[in-house]
């Protein structure tokens, strides 16, 4: 069966277990506590010599980076998420790719500094602040535009990219990240929220940590 | 023919052109000239909504983003640079989002404070730049690594996760970033940078901007 090695704080962790859910493969989660440093520990940089979660362990093959076990699940169980043909899959990785480079990347600033940082005691870098809602404020127009002209970020079904992006906003609520301003966005993550793959992750996720 | 837009200063724009010339695929680039704003022209945003280099244009498709674009165009013609089977394509996506989200964006925190800052007046983020070299530290072992026990990140073949990396590390001369105590992957590069899909672009490549 297919491990998932993450931690609940690390959203990109989060991504491959949705994934997993909505393309319906069996998979277990293997915590890597952060906090005791397991991510550097001899067993576990042996699944990823990267020393960073996520990993993915299927049978002998290990792999690292969100975006590829995403990609790797959906290839290997041949899931719509990725779909078949050279434009659709263009498409899919281009909205991937804008996700993480453009948003995430982002969020993940204010986030440090809202959340991360407070909660460890490491100082707040205010550049990086405003400089993470700045450039959410001018990438986050291009989701919108595409969310209010069809239901999904490829047209009418759901694919990896969708994933990325309920995965990428997770943090919103927590770090007060006001998405109110794009209606488009805001019904379509609400929307994702009440699907399965949403709810059943939250029901257990950080189960392991007492979250 | 296959458009590629970009511009010289952005080393994103620079993999689409590698990954051409390394896959021996037609192409023609197009200047969107950053400086004058091009980039949010009308024109400029139908081929490329997010308003940012690289994009592509191949007949009627439009496609944005550095690392779809690499695997639209090797998919595209069939190349071994994004060789067949899931386990071989999941590792060159594992490497190019390594590259791609923990080398290539620290390079541009570096390079922004010591090279692009200078260069256009704006202020200089001290912080920011500790923590590019910082990052880079502690990235950089994985790919010293790798390229110790074979020639290519993904074994015996060069592939588009190279290509990410030759591109990534273009400004490491001109913003001083040091990898002489990286000797494998010192070496990796040179050879790379002997290559015709590298000389051939540094041949003409920026020359309508007369660098």
């Amino acid at each position: 069966m297919i491990e998932i090695y993450y931690h609940p704080l690390s959203f990109p962790s989060l991504a491959p277990v949705f994934t997993a859910e909505a393309a319906g493969i069996e998979y277990a989660t293997k915590l890597v506590d952060l906090s005791k440093g397991e991510q550097s520990s001899a067993e576990y940089l042996a699944v990823n010599p990267f020393g960073k979660v996520p990993a993915l362990k299927d049978e002998d093959f290990a792999l690292a980076e969100s975006a590829s076990i995403m990609r790797y699940m959906a290839r290997k169980n041949q899931s719509e998420l990725y779909p078949e043909g050279i434009h659709a899959q263009a498409k899919v990785d281009q909205w991937m790719d804008y996700i993480h480079h453009h948003i995430r990347t982002n969020i993940g600033k204010v986030h440090f500094n809202r959340s991360l940082a407070p909660m460890f005691g490491a100082e707040v870098d205010e550049k990086s602040l405003s400089d993470g809602l700045r450039f959410l404020a001018n990438n986050f127009p291009a989701i919108e535009d595409c969310l209010s002209q069809q239901p999904y970020l490829c047209g009418d079904v759901m694919t990896l990219a969708d994933i990325a992006l309920v995965a990428a906003l997770e943090p919103i609520d927590i770090s007060k990240i006001d998405i109110s301003e794009y209606p488009a966005l805001t019904r379509w993550l609400a929307d994702r929220r009440g699907e399965t793959f949403y709810t059943n992750v939250h029901s257990h996720y950080g189960a392991e940590l007492g979250m």
